[in-house]
C-alpha cells in the first residue's frame, strides 16, 4: 500500500468539516495531520473529534510544516487567493474552494504564483464529481446522441442564505450560478461566447434593498462550437433543492434528474406522490465532495493532471462578471468584453 | 373500397352503445343496420342516435335478416349462449361478448353449434386489443426478455357494482378475474395447470351476506410451460382503477404500467405529485373496444381466424371454476379436476 | 336537445378534415352542411366521406347559404385573413386557424370588421383545450403554488416540414414559435413585455440557405408581472414531439410531462426503458382538436365569448415578429417597439 | 458525550468488515476494540485497518474481557446460536446476524439462555432500519392509508451465491426469503398465520440436482389481521437487484420502489431509458446496515428494547420452515403445524 498523502487543512468550518471528515475516515491514501484556523477552538475541536494531531491558529504553521505535502484551503473566499500565493511559494500542492476570488486580477496573479513554483492546483468544483454529472458528460462526449443543440441547467436552493452573507457574495452570479457556469462548460466542452441575463427579486425584498443582489434568474448561453443554453437559478424552491441538466443534441437528449430522498410512492383518492428532492447541497452532493478530495490526493500520487484546472477556476468568474455586466446594462455581453 | 360489412347488434345496453358508436362512426368497414333490444326505446333511441336503420324488440328480427351477415351480441351473460346458438344456426358471424356462460355445458354446447354451422366467432376478450398489452406479448414471443419465469397480474376496481349485479354475476372469479385469467393465458401463451386462490370480504360485508361474493383475491397460478404467477383482485382501490401487469424472464422483465389521467406534476413542500389512473374500464380501454371490433370486421373480410377463439372464451370460466373451488376447499386445485 | 348548429367548412386538406370529422361525427350539437376548397374533388370527396350535403369549390357558395350560422376557416394561412372579413360582412360566425395572418395590419383590418359586424370570433389555438394545459392554468390561477416566478416551455418537432413550406412560413417565430407565445400567455395570464431570442440553423443547412429560416431557437421572455422566462424550439427531435411546460411559483412547481405512447417498462442488463412522447401534433392533441371545437359551438349555443379571442390571434404575432427583430439586431426587444 | 460503547467484533468476513468499519469510523458512540476470527490474519488485517487494538483468533478472547460491554456476532451462521449463547453466559449484550439457526431448537435455547442472564438481544434483519421501509411502516400504522388488503414483495437476486453456499443455507426459504418473512411481519404489524409455496428451478439446474434447492419462488400469505399477500423471489434478476414492496389498503397503497443508480434518463428514437437499481444488497443497504448498528449502540446507552427482538429472529424461521413444508407437500401450511 501507498503512504498516504500528508495533507494540512485551512478552515474549520462547514465545508472545511466535510472535507477533514473524509480525509480521515474515507481515504486511505490520504493522511491528515493539521487544521488551522483564526477561531482555535473550532480547529481544535475538529483535530479531536478526527484523531488530527495538530490544531493551530494559523494556517502559516501547515505552510512552514515540511511533514505536510498539500493543504485544502477552505478557510473565506477573500483568504483564498493570498493563501493559495502562500501555499504555492512554500511549495505545497493546493486543493482550494471555489471562488478563487471574485476579482480577475487576484485569480490571474494566484494563477501566475501557483504556474511559477510548479505546485498542482485543484479547484473545488465539486459538481464535477458526482456520479449523474460524470455520466452525462462521458455520454454526451461518446457521441452516441450526436451533436450539442441545447443545454439547459436548473438549479433553485431551498432558501437563501443570510443577507450579511449575500452582501459580500459577490451576488447571485458569482455565488451561486457560478456552479452552473462550471457544469456548462464541463458539460459542453468548450467556452461560453456571450450571455444575456434576465432575473429580479422575488423572494425576499432584502436581498435587493439590503444585499443589493437578485435572487431569480434566467442566464442565456451563447456557446462557442455554435450551441445555445439556459441557466434557471432561483435563491428559494418550495419543494427543496433542485438540480437538473438537460442536454439536447441531434440524435437524442441526456438529463439528469433529481434525486428523491426515498423511494416511497403513495396512492389515494388525491393522486400518486413521491419524494421530494434532499434537502441541499449537502445532502445532495456528500459523496461528490468526497470523490473530488480522493482525485485530488490521486492525482498528487499518480503525479497526473487535476480534473478541475486553474482555468476551470478563472472562466466562471468570467461569465459571472459578464453576467452581472449583462443584467446590468439589459443587453448580451460577450466575454471578451470582460476579459479581452 | 371495400363494401362494409353489415352487421346487427344484439343488446342496447352500456356496453352496446360503445359497440354501435364504434361501428356507425370510427370503422368504415362495418356497417351496423339493426339493433335489437327487449328494451324497445333503447334500440330506437341509440338507432337514430346514430343512423342506424331498424330498431327491433326481438334479435330473432336481426337473425332472420338476409342482409345481416354478422351479430354483435351485447345482451346479457344469460342470454350469450342461447343466442350464440340461434345466431350460428342462422348462418350469422358471430362477436360474443364475455362470458360465453359461467355454466360449461352450455358453453361447450354452444362452441359445438358453433363449429357446426362453420360459422366465425370472437369473443369480446378487449384487453387483448390494448396496445400496452400487445406490445408485451410481442416483446415476450420476440424472446428479448427470455424464457418466462413469473407473471404477475393487478386488476383493482374503483369501486364495487351493485350487490344485485354481483349476486348473479357468478362471483368475482367468473365476473372480474376472467379478464385476468384471459390475459395470463395470451400473455404466456399456454395454459394454466394449477390454481390455489385466498382472499376474503374486505370491501363490504355484504357482498358476503348478501350477494355470497368475496371481494378481494390472490389467486396463484402454475403454468404449463413451469413458471408460476400471482393475480391480485379487489373490487374497490381509492386510487382508481388499477391494471398492471409484471412479466418476468431469464433476460429481463416487462411491465405494462397504469395510464395516468394527465401528464401534470406538482411539486411543493408536501412531496411530488403526478395524477390518478383513468377512472374505470370505460376510460381505460376505450381504445381496446374499438380495436377488437375492427379485429372482428377484418377477419370477416379477410376470412381469416379471430384472435379471441371459442377456446379462449371456455378457459377463464374453467379457471374460474377451479378458482371458485381453490377457494372453498382451501388448497390448490388442478384445471383436470374441473375439465377431466 | 338543442338543434345542432349548422356550420360551413372552409378548405379540405389535413387540418380540415380533422375538424369536419369532429363536427360530423363526435359534437352532437354541431351540424356540418357543407364544405369549400379551390380543389372541388376534394371537398366532394371529404362530403361524402362524413355524410356533408354540400360540397363547393369557392367558400363564397358557403358564405351566401343563409342555412349556415358558423364557418370554420381552415384553409391556406394567406386566405384567413380575407376570408374572416368575407365571413364577418356575410354575418357568420367565425372558427379561423391560427395564425390570422403574419401581416399585423392585416390582422388588425380583419379584427375590425369582425367587431363592427358584432360576429363571435375563436382563434384555432387547440393547446388551449388539452387536458393538461387546462389543469395546469387552473392550478396556477389557484394560488396554490404561489406568485409565479418562472416559465419555461420546451416545443421540439419530430422532424422540419418541407423546405418550402418553411419558405412561405414567416419563419420558426411565427411558424411554430407562436403556440408557445400563446401558451405562454394562456398560462402567466398577463403579457410579454420583451423578448430575446438566440438560435440558429442546426438541423439543416437548407433551412437557412433556402429558405432563410433558423431551426433551433432558445427565447428569453420578460413579462409585465414581474417573472421571467424561457421558450425553448427545435424543428428536429431524435425521440419525438417534446411538449413539456414547467411553471415554477413562490410556493412550488408545475409540470406538464411528455405523454408516452404505451405505458410499457422493460428492464434488462442495459436499463430500465419506457415509450417514447406521440410521434407529432395529431398523435399529441387530437382531443383538443376536438375540444375547441365543441367550445366554439357551445359558446355560440351559449351566446358567451370566445375563449381565444381575436386579441389572443393577435398578440403572439405581435411577440413573433419582436422575436425576429431581437434575433437580426442581436439584443431585446420590446414589445412596444413593434406595436408602439 | 457519552462514553463509547466498547464492543467486540466475532467474524471478519464480508459483513464483519461492514460493520466494523461502521463502529470505528461512523458510528462515534461505539469503541469497537477487539475483532476475533479463526483466520487470525483477518482479523488483524481488519484491526489494523480500521485501528482496533486487538485481533484474536478465538471468540472467546473477547467473551472474556472484561472491558468489552456488548458482542456483534457476524461469523458463520452455525455459530450464531452456540456464540450467542456463550455470550449471554459472559454477561454481554448481542448484535446477532440472521439467522440465529435454521434449526428451531437451538434457536429457542439460545433465546431462553439470552434471557436467563437479561442481556439484550438485537437480531440482524437490516432492512428494518432502510428509510423507505421505516417511512412505509409509519405511514401504514399512521391509518391514512386505511385498512390492510394485501401485501406484495418483490425480491431478486442479481445473481445465485455458489452451490456449495446453497447447499447448507437451509434453501431458499430460510436463506433468502427469511428477509421477506421478516418484513411482511414488520410492515403487517402481525403474525402470518398460512403460507403456500410454489416455485422449481428456473435458473440453473444445478441449483436443484446438486443443492436440492429451488431458485423461484411465489408464497401466499395469510395474516392473523385477515388480509393477504405474495413474496416474490428469484436467485437471478437480470436488471440487478429488485426490492419492492407494495402494501394495499382501504384509503389508498403504499409502495416502496427500487433505487436507481443514477438520475440519467436518455431519449433516444429507441425511447426513453434510465438506469437499473443497484447491484446487491451492499450496494442498496448500505446505510441499513449502520443505522442497525447505531440503534443498537443507542439502545444500550438508553437502556431500552431493541427494535429487532429474539422473537422477530425466531418467527422468520418458522414461516420458512412451513413454506419449506407447503413446498414439498403441495399444499398451504400453517404456522402451527410447525410451531404448535
Amino acid at each position: 500500500m501507498t503512504t498516504p498523502v500528508p495533507v494540512g487543512i485551512i478552515g474549520a468550518g462547514r465545508i472545511a468539516q466535510i472535507h477533514a471528515k473524509a480525509l480521515a475516515h474515507l481515504i486511505p491514501s490520504a493522511n491528515p495531520i493539521a487544521i488551522a484556523d483564526i477561531n482555535l477552538d473550532a480547529a481544535r475541536q475538529l483535530a479531536s473529534e478526527l484523531g488530527i494531531e495538530h490544531a493551530y491558529d494559523d494556517h502559516r504553521q501547515i505552510l512552514k510544516n515540511p511533514a505536510i505535502e498539500a493543504v485544502i484551503i477552505c478557510s473565506s473566499t477573500d483568504t483564498h487567493a493570498p493563501f493559495m500565493i502562500q501555499a504555492a511559494e512554500a511549495g505545497k500542492h493546493i486543493f482550494c474552494e471555489k471562488p478563487i476570488s471574485i476579482n480577475l486580477g487576484l485569480i490571474d496573479e494566484a494563477l501566475d504564483v501557483v504556474k511559477q513554483h510548479g505546485v498542482k492546483l485543484q479547484i473545488g468544483f465539486h459538481k464535477r464529481f458526482d456520479k449523474g454529472y460524470r455520466d452525462a458528460r462521458q455520454l454526451i462526449e461518446s457521441g452516441a446522441y450526436g451533436e450539442p443543440r441545447i443545454l439547459n441547467l436548473t438549479s433553485r436552493d431551498p432558501a437563501p442564505p443570510s443577507l450579511d452573507y449575500l452582501k459580500g457574495s459577490g451576488g447571485i452570479f458569482l455565488d451561486m450560478t457560478i456552479h452552473d457556469f462550471d457544469m456548462v462548460r464541463y458539460l459542453m466542452g468548450c467556452e461560453v461566447e456571450e450571455v444575456y441575463a434576465v432575473g429580479g427579486v422575488m423572494v425576499d425584498p432584502k436581498i435587493g434593498s439590503y444585499a443589493n443582489d437578485i435572487d431569480t434568474t434566467i442566464i442565456t448561453l451563447k456557446f462557442e462550437n455554435g450551441a445555445i443554453g439556459t441557466i434557471n437559478n432561483c435563491r428559494q424552491s418550495e419543494y427543496g433543492y433542485d438540480q437538473r441538466v438537460e442536454w439536447f443534441g441531434s440524435k437524442g437528449s441526456i438529463q439528469v434528474e433529481n434525486e428523491k430522498t426515498s423511494t416511497l410512492v403513495t396512492s389515494n383518492n388525491d393522486g400518486i406522490s413521491s419524494a421530494k428532492p434532499p434537502y441541499f447541497f449537502l445532502e445532495r452532493y456528500m459523496d461528490a465532495y468526497q470523490a473530488e478530495l480522493e482525485a485530488f490526493i490521486q492525482m498528487l500520487l499518480d503525479d497526473s493532471e487535476p480534473e478541475v484546472t486553474g482555468l476551470d477556476g478563472r472562466m466562471p468568474v468570467v461569465i459571472g462578471l459578464a453576467a452581472w455586466k449583462s443584467y446590468r446594462e439589459g443587453r448580451p455581453v460577450k466575454l471578451s468584453e470582460i476579459d479581452g
